[in-house]
Parts: C-alpha cells; structure tokens; sequence
C-alpha cells in the first residue's frame, strides 16, 4: 500500500495544536522553494491546500538541505517529518522533514503560470488543463461542479426519480433537424444523441414513473459563442400523471436545494472565485410568451411579433426586467407558441396555437426546457408531420404511446450552464474539463 | 398542477386501517377486469403496487359500471374513491369509485404479455421495452440498477472522490487497437472514446487527487456474446499517490458497499427475483497470473503458457476453483504479464515482465481491470512505441506527465456486469434498458 507511505494527511488536515511533534507525511506539488541561505523553505500543494515544510541549515542533514534547495518548481514530493506549529505559516504549522521523496520531475520552463499571478488566456489554460487545474479557482469551480452533481441526485433520488441510462447511439434524429454528428455504426450509419428525450418518454409507458439521467449529449450545431458546446452534460427528467406546473415545481425546487447545498458544503471554494451565493427564491416567477413579447417591445431595442423565437438580447432585456422589479435571477416564461416548440410539446386543449411549454431562465440565458408531453399517438404523430418529419423514422417510438402511455411532463437543464450561472463564469468552457467545440477536439 | 388530481397515493402507499372511508385517487394501468355479473373488480397497477377498484352493481351508477367494464387491458386511468379495508385484495383495501378517467385507451392486441404468465423472448421483449417494462421482474432490476448506482456515488463521494465528465468525442484511441467508432466531426474524423482511461490520469496531473466517472462507453467491437455491447455504463475511477493494492482495496469496499445498500433498500424488488444476496467478504481473495495459469492447467481442459491471456473458459475454471475452496464469487487475479495489458500499466521495478495490474473477478466474468500507472513520461513514451502505437497521437496525454505527475492508479468498472452478476441475470442485455449491438441499434 503506497498511499499510507506517501502521504499521511492532506495539508490542510494537520491541527498544529493536536498534533505538535507528531510524524505526518504529506505528497503534493512543489509549489515553491525560497532559500535564504540559512533557512530554506518548501511549500507542497495537494489538492486541499498547502503545508510549509521548513529545513534550518545549522539542524539540517546537508544532503536533505542540498536535496529540498533543488527541487524544481511544480515537482512531485512526499515529505515525512514532525509538525511544528508555527503562525505565521500556512495552516499554522510547519513540518521539519525527515525525508523528502523526489516522485516526479517537473521540466522548465512550465507551459503556464499557475500561481494567479500571470493570467493566461483561455486557449492556453484549455490546452494545458492539467496546469489550469493547479490553480486554486479551476479547482474550486470543478469541486462545486461535483457538489452539484450529487446535489442534484440527491434531490432527485428522494423525490421517487429512479436513475437511468440511455443509449448515446441512435438510429433516429431526436427532434429532426439536422444537428447531429453521423457515426460509421458497422455496415450502418447511425447518429450521436442529441438528447435522451424520445427515450425517457419510452419509459413513461413501460410504467417507471420517474425518471432521470445525467449524460452527455451531442449537437453539431456550427455556433461559436460563450453558451454553447458541441458535447454538453444534460440533467433530464421524466414524470407520469404530471403536467408543466407539476414538474416546473420540481424543477424550481431541485435548483434552490442545489443553490443551498454548494452554499452549505462549498465555502471555501465560493471564498477562492469571490462569490456570493443566496438561495433563489421560490417559486420562481412565471410570465407568458405573451408577457415577454410585450416586456421586450416595451424597451425599443428590438420589436418582435407574435410567434418568433426569443433572441439572445430579447432574453437579456427580460432577465434584466424581471431582476429589476423582483430582485431575482430565475424565472419560468410558459404558454410558447405550439410551432416555436418541438413536436412533443402538448398543446392546450383549448388553445392549441399555444403549448404547455416552458423555458426556465437565468437573468444570463435559458437554462432549462420542458413542457407537458402530448401523450395521444394520433395527436403526436399529426405534430411530427405537421413539423415536415417522417413518422415512420419515429415508430419505435411512437409505439410506446398506443398501449397504454400515460400524461407526462418532463424537462432538460444544461449541468454546464447551472454552474456556470450559478458561480457567474462567462464562458462555458471554464466549467467543463474538456470542452469540445468545433475548432476543439483535444485534448 | 395535474398530479394531485390524478393521484393522491401509490397503490401502496394507501393503509387500509389508517385510511378507510378517506377518498383517494390512484392512476396507472388497467392490469385486470374481472366482470362477475352483480360485481365488477378493476386491479389498477402503478410502479409500487396493485389497488383493487370494485364495483358492486346495485350499488353502483350504471354509468360507471358500464365504464369499468369496458375498460380495455393495460389502458391508463384515474380513480377517484373511498378507501375500504378488505383482507382478500391486494394490500389490504379496495376503492369504492366515483369517478373514473380514462387518460389514454390502449390498442389490442398487446405486443406482448406482461403478467408474467407466457414467456417471450429477449428480442421480443427488447423490441417492445415499454411492455417489458411492465413485467414486474423487468422493473426490479431497473430499481436495483438504481440503488447500485447511487451506492456507488455515495461511497465514492464519501471517500474523497470529486465526480468528473470526460468527453465522448475524442480525435484519439484510447488503448490503440482498432475497435472504434469513426464520427464525422465537422470536416474532420473523430471518434466515440473506448474509456475515460487518458482524461482521468491527466486529471491526476491537475492535482484533482481523486476522481470518478460514471459513463457511457463505446467498443466497436462484433462480438456476439451475453456479456459484450458496443455501448456500455462504465465506473471509472483514478486515485494519486496510491498503488495497485490501495486502489483495489477502494474497490472491494465499493462492491462490499453497493450489496449492502441494496440488500437494505431493495428487499421486495430482490425478493420479485427470487436473488437471495449476501455482502461478499473482504478483502477479496488475491491470486497471481502466475497461479491462476497453473489452476487452469491442472484441470486439464486447456493448457495455457506463461503470456497467454485468459479465455472465457479459463476464467470460468479459476472462478470455480475459488468458490469451492471459499466459498466467495469475488477474487483479484493480480500481477498480469506487462506485455498483455495496456501501455499504462507500470511494470514492477524489480520484475518489469510482470506489471502492477489486477482484474476484478466475479466467478461468472471478468468485472474490472485496474492497475498502477506508469507515471514517468519516458517509461510510457516507450512503452507506448513498443506496443506499436505512434506517440505523437498520445502527445496531449503525455505532456501532463512532464510537469509533475503524481504515481496514481485505478480502475474501470462495468456497471453493467456488476449488475448481472450481482442478480444472477445471464444476458447483459437484461440489464440495460435500450442495449446496443452489432444488430441492435433500436429502440
């Protein structure tokens, strides 16, 4: 067992008090070496802080002095010795070594700073994540990433959604149009999915109730802006016997518990970006397509007639009006346009320009889609021609509503985009690790 | 808000003592009509249970009655009554109706039987998943599936793991070899990644210390066996400054974890299967290559050499072999000839034919793969060229190893196999909703 020889304790779990003359071993990064001839000291970083390590030359064993005044910059060590508390250093202690491992090598010059002093720009920082993630604030946006994740599953798991995976390899466009990737399947083509939407509809008619999964999803969409990637996480869920207020509902719900539980577990990583964070208040503000036409015909910068889609700015304008009058950040614009929204949306039953259909935004941009499904098979298979797609690509599906499918309702939110909203990054690409875009393929 | 109308209560959820005379609504499936002429039963079926619905017809408006009676097999209804305790239907009550909605009228005849009563086979059930669903065996292991998962992140979360997304989308095989599938990305080749394996070590290089994912991957391999598809949910994790014992260790815990918690949360699904389960012993059994060759020679059905790899059989053999001598499923074949495992695996110093990697084994199939890395970026460099492979094609991945790579190692995980072998289920397709395979690739 190496771990238990290598590192005893993370730097930041050493209690100066409790543990003064005790042996620890710590393993980390060299994150820095200052040598003022009669004393020399080693910072090591590891993932949850740092720990000074402090060699006096009259008490030193040379060698070990020669040993610590050489290492390089950014290099791997574990270092063995007896913890001396001490103010003024980090974590109020330091250790006197007993040995110092040198594990691995770093070479010079290093391809980028990673101590906050010197910004690199993104492309840099995405080339070399693996030296971006040295730096405290990549690190604390990717620890919270994590919180919300299990925040997330927490939440979902004990409203009765069970967890489920579906398949990423499709032979059917989800939603027509032309934004997939195609895959050489075998002797067949095949595409990447663009959403599991078809999917968990499935599963409402084999009787799972609830249902949620967290994957990937594909578009191959040609846009080059700050929101979108071509490969994005995607927090979906489905619900029998709900319509769009029932599952709006928990939607609102799981985003104010995520806000809650980053606030409870993720101090210090809000402290490291400067954030502030409060739990949204719910439930969140709901205004019509209707209302939001007339919000953002009402400022001048644009005028939009009934039936068009919102633009990036109409959704800013309305995320500005609505944090002005309520002070909040997420709100619900309902009752779309039946033809703005894909062919599964439900529409009202006296109504049925308008559809049971929802986007939930932030201030920023959309963050989340769903509606009430249609549930009747002659009424979606009329919708998916009326929108000029083949219903016979889409029997598999359309199967699943003649034997029994009951009312559902059902949404779909951007994991990158609630975090990024959330910590109030710009860029998508500063919350995913590996972001893919159409220039970027690697790392 | 449709579900309070719809549904009050699961069907299990209703106490015959504590509720009698209280109106509830329950919604699901119509799973039976029995009409004896002066009394008419409706067994309502939803994902926790059955409620018995009864109509007697003095009593009854004809209207309703009439309604009941025609009520076609596994339609989706609403009822609406009061609550009435009697021993002899299921969970202990029956519903007086008052009302009853017919939400959506299925065809006849169904696809397929879902009582349980006629066996179909796997591609029929398959092809109409939303029936099979329905059975209630089929819907236990997509429960149980659930609870492992969430066992997994919980014990994963809860030993220092921060839960990462890798990209799918890659411009470079992973391990080499052949079986992927090319994408059309843009104007350039891509393809589907075989594993997190090279995302999730340059993670280490970021300092994230202790990863996991859980994922979709993807091997265009054409197998054809009852434990292979090309689409498959892998746990992966990657842990620094541990060894091969450390990170295995990590693992038996894990699988010790996942039985425990679903023998705890999922006793009337194991009990719908008929799977009695006990919490394998730990630490699990160790055996070298070394031994598990000269088991398989001493049983006289093949003859392996010392290089060879393992073949079905032979894992069969030493599986066996095991639990007759410890009575346990679970057992590590450890120290695996260098030449027949990935590049990344790290040699032991002192014996670099035989490399510091494990399989997990469950006595029915391989479960795992895991081992310490090689984390010198020269060692892998070669090792990379004398497995044939062009390390300019790996330069993104070993750049993170040249400024300060901690030792780590890992493993991958088949949640899938996990699963299977956990319930004694022999089709790996029997547990994952929509499978891919060379000839499947829909629903």
């Amino acid at each position: 067992m190496l771990l238990k020889d290598l590192r005893t304790h993370y730097t930041s779990k050493i209690d100066p008090a409790e543990m003064a003359d005790k042996k620890v071993s710590v393993a980390g990064w060299v994150h820095e070496v200052r040598d003022l001839g009669g004393i020399c000291f080693v910072v090591v970083r590891d993932r949850e802080g740092r720990g000074q390590v402090t060699l006096v030359k009259k008490k030193t064993d040379p060698e070990l002095l020669e040993k610590a005044r050489g290492l390089v910059r950014e290099s791997i060590v574990s270092v063995t010795g007896v913890v001396k508390p001490e103010a003024k250093a980090p974590n109020g202690y330091e250790i006197i070594p007993e040995q110092i491992t040198l594990l691995n090598e770093a070479e010079s010059p290093l391809p980028m700073d990673t101590t906050g002093k010197v910004d690199a720009d993104l492309d840099t920082r995405l080339d070399s994540r693996f030296m971006d993630l040295r730096r405290e604030r990549t690190t604390a946006v990717f620890t919270i990433r994590h919180e919300v994740l299990k925040a997330v599953r927490g939440f979902l798991s004990s409203s009765g959604f069970v967890e489920t995976s579906t398949p990423k390899v499709v032979a059917t466009a989800t939603e027509g149009g032309t934004s997939l990737f195609p895959i050489t399947y075998f002797d067949r083509e095949a595409f990447l999915n663009q959403s599991p939407q078809l999917f968990k509809q499935m599963l409402m008619s084999g009787g799972l109730d609830r249902v949620f999964e967290i994957g990937p999803i594909f578009r191959a969409e040609e846009h080059d802006t700050r929101r979108h990637l071509n490969e994005a996480t995607s927090i979906d869920i489905e619900a029998s016997f709900c319509d769009h207020f029932d599952v709006m509902e928990i939607l609102e719900n799981m985003v104010a518990y995520v806000y809650d539980q980053v606030i409870a577990n993720c101090s210090r990583q809000l402290e490291v970006l400067g954030v502030e964070l409060a739990v949204p208040q719910t439930p969140f503000m709901k205004i019509s397509y209707d209302e939001a036409i007339t919000i953002v015909n009402s400022y001048g910068e644009e005028s939009l007639k009934w039936g068009d889609d919102l633009s990036t700015l109409s959704e800013h304008t309305i995320g500005n009006h609505v944090f002005n009058e309520t002070g909040q950040s997420h709100y619900f614009i309902i009752d779309w346009p039946t033809e703005v929204k894909p062919f599964y949306a439900k529409p009202y039953e006296d109504k049925p320009e308008l559809s049971k259909s929802f986007d939930m935004m932030h201030r920023t941009m959309e963050l989340s889609s769903g509606a009430q499904r249609i549930h009747d098979p002659e009424q979606l298979k009329s919708r998916i021609e009326s929108q000029g797609l083949n219903p016979e690509g889409f029997e598999f599906y359309l199967r699943a509503f003649r034997y029994g499918m009951p009312p559902h309702g059902g949404w779909g939110i951007g994991c990158d985009r609630l975090v990024m909203t959330m910590l109030g990054v710009e860029n998508i690409r500063d919350v995913v690790l590996f972001p893919r875009d159409r220039r970027r393929l690697s790392p």
